[in-house]
Order: structure tokens, then C-alpha cells, then sequence
């Protein structure tokens, strides 16, 4: 039977085995909504770099830059974290290099993985159809803030448990998944106001992204599985 | 104001800043609710260290030796990690030296904090009433599993927010602190239920400790608090 777990943290990862597992990512607010977004809106690749400097190099290539640190965009780059940012004719058929402060980082905690997917509420219900028929273990990593545990983030790791729950068969032996579906469950009829006082929501608040919040919280809008083969995002 | 943050894995706790604040150390199952157990009970002082072999050097200066390793007593300890065997004429007046898988090592990883304390359900209400009147900031640091996420410590930690919230006037703006609170609102009816499932309940039920277990669970049974003085637990 295959086994479904939750990391709430890059900085917990290593307590766990990505050999031959599925690791979806997810950086609800907002770096894995925004890539759900880019490939809902005809993006071509997108490429995952840890650093500013490396982003940069990308943009003599051709490639859009893309990228925030601690929620701001970084000077002289083309967009920066909104989803908003990542739609209409600007980016259609473009390539894009992304940097930010935890996602980005996640997905390149993860290499060990056999399959590498990303996960936003804005592909829910694709992705855990997806998921329910791959008959592998599955590894929903939370990218946390600064690699602390984050509420935004489990509810989606949550809302995955819930989905691939029941008839699938997975065996669900991880106390992170366990609580964080039962935080989905209380959350789940009005996320945004469930978030009200989160650590993270207030700390975009400052920002003024009420509207990309509310956005990243909005299920099913980009049915897309963006999947990294040979270090790129790709829609599957 | 305050503030009241929790951590959920010793594996996280470099992400917190622990100076000048007061660490709670909590290991439901079981040894912080041993540790509450025998100062209940007449028990002198405890030394939590990290070895078995550390152990064994206090059995040379007249201590009882007691912990585990992966749930069951270390041969040639005089016990192990069960609540019941800190009770009795057998422990009064006596000191311990206690190792165990996680709890005496989040002791040990907390080494910065102005103050450690002992939290269990078995001190929750007395620990809590102290902890409202200290005027620090405080941190719960749940031990976890092998330094994974736990239900039943955050359960504890959750019932401490809980308690410290409304007129204490405590910051609680940490995403852990309020899963925490939300997963202790969820199971407080009925914590043995809502644990039912949880993988540490799974992996003690193959040891036969259910009864252990609820006793664990049974809040205020043992009214003191066990603080770090000089490397020693003693009661307040």
C-alpha cells in the first residue's frame, strides 16, 4: 500500500526518504500558485534557481526573470511573486527563471525525489486525481516560511490527505498528514478567514496583496500538474 | 507584549531564538509525564542525560538509572520510561538519571533558554497558571519522534496556548501556536480518541502501554513543575 506523508519543512526533510517517491511542493503564498498559474496561462518552462545572481544569468538566455525575497520583487527583475504577474500575453510561450525566498529553495531540497510536481490550491483536485493513480508513495512538502511550519501550506497538504483518502489506499501512518487534514477540515468553508491571523497572512498584509491572497486560496482555477524534468518545470 | 511561540521538532528549534525566554519541554509519551510523575511522588532531583552510558556513571553516586530506547526499558536500567514506576516508597526521596529517545535530548537541544521547564497533562494547569504570571516570552518545544512532528505533544502545547490566551495578554502570532490550538480545541473531549490513529500510538500499542498512555492523557493529576536548575531537574 502506498504511504502518504506530510514534511512541514525543508529543515525536516532529511528525517525523511524521497527515494522513489512523488514530492509535490507547495508554496501556497505564492510561489507554487504562481507556477500553476504560468503554465495555466501558456508558459513554456520554468526553471527553479536558488540564487539572485543565477536568475540574472538566465535573462541573457532569452528567459523572463521572476523572483521575490522576503515577499518584495528583487530590483531589476521582470515580475516578482504575484500570480497575477504570471498571466496574459507578456508570458505566453516565454521561458522563466524563478527565485524566492522558500519555495524555490523546497523544490531543490527535494532532488532526491523519483518525481518532483507542484501543488497549489489553484490544481487541487488534478493533481490528487493524478496522484491517486500513480501507485507511489507520495511526499507533500511544505515549504514553510524561513523553514518554519506555516498554516497556508498545510491546509493544502491537508486538502490532499483529504482528497486521496478513503477508496485510494494509501496508508496514512504520519502524524503531519493527520493534523493536517484536520486543520483542512476546520479550515476548509472559509480559508481566507481561517488565515486571518496567520503568520504569513500578516506579513503580506504589509505588502498589499489582500487580492493574491484571496487568489492563491481560490480552488481549481489552473488544472495543470507542473512537473520538473531535467532541473525545468514542465506542464505534465 | 510577550510572545508565545511553539516548536514543533528539536530539528527546528535554530530556527527560534530561546534567550531570555522560558522553554517548555514537552514529551507526552512519556517521559515529561514521568518526569511530573515522580516529583509528584517524592523524587529529590533528575538528571536528564543524553547517554546510556552517562547513565550508568550516576548509578556509581547512589541514582537510579531509568530510560528507553525506542520505547522499551535499556537493559540494566532500574527502569524505564513508564509513568508507574516513578511512584511509589521505591523512588522517594531518591535521585534519577533519566535518558530517553526524545525527551531528555529536547532538554539538552533547549540549553539556551533563561529557564527549562517540565510540561505534561499531568502538570498542564499549574504549569500554565506560572507560566501567565512569569512576564517572559515563551517557547513550548515539543520533542516530536526521532525529531518528526508528534500529535500528542502538540496536543499539550495547544492546550497551553489555549490556556495562556484571552486576558494573559501573550503575542501569539506563530502559525505552530495556532495549528496547535486548533488541533487541541479539535481533540480535548476525547484526546485518547483523537490519538487513536496517530503513528506514536500505533508504535506504543505494539509495546502494550495503553495504560500508560491514558494516564498520560489524564491532565492535572500531578500539581508541580519541574525546572532546570544547574543541569538538574528539580521541583519548584
Amino acid at each position: 500500500m502506498p504511504t502518504l506523508e506530510v514534511c512541514f519543512s525543508p529543515s525536516l526533510l532529511h528525517l525523511f526518504d524521497c527515494n522513489n517517491k512523488i514530492v509535490v511542493v507547495i508554496d501556497v503564498l505564492r510561489a507554487t500558485s504562481s507556477i500553476c498559474t504560468a503554465f495555466a496561462h501558456g508558459v513554456n518552462t520554468i526553471i527553479p534557481v536558488a540564487t539572485i545572481e543565477e536568475s540574472l544569468s538566465y535573462r541573457e538566455k532569452g528567459y523572463l526573470v521572476a523572483g521575490e525575497r522576503n515577499g518584495e520583487i528583487v530590483e531589476g527583475f521582470d515580475m516578482g511573486n504575484s500570480p497575477f504577474s504570471f498571466m496574459g500575453e507578456g508570458v505566453k510561450g516565454r521561458n522563466i527563471a524563478i527565485t524566492t525566498t522558500n519555495g524555490t529553495q523546497a523544490i531543490h531540497a527535494a532532488n532526491d525525489a523519483s518525481k518532483i510536481v507542484i501543488g497549489s490550491f489553484l490544481n487541487l483536485d488534478v493533481l490528487s486525481e493524478w496522484l491517486m493513480v500513480q501507485d507511489a508513495d507520495i511526499l507533500c512538502l511544505c515549504s514553510g516560511w524561513k523553514n518554519k511550519f506555516n498554516l497556508e501550506d498545510t491546509l493544502l497538504a491537508g486538502a490532499i490527505v483529504n482528497k486521496l483518502r478513503g477508496d485510494s489506499g494509501f496508508d496514512i501512518d504520519c502524524d503531519s498528514a493527520i493534523a493536517s487534514e484536520h486543520l483542512y477540515l476546520k479550515a476548509k468553508d472559509d480559508l481566507f478567514g481561517f488565515l486571518e491571523n496567520s503568520s504569513h497572512r500578516k506579513r503580506l498584509k504589509r505588502l498589499n496583496i489582500e487580492k493574491d491572497i484571496y487568489y492563491c486560496l481560490t480552488p481549481n482555477t489552473c488544472p495543470v500538474i507542473p512537473v520538473l524534468r531535467d532541473g525545468a518545470l514542465v506542464k505534465l
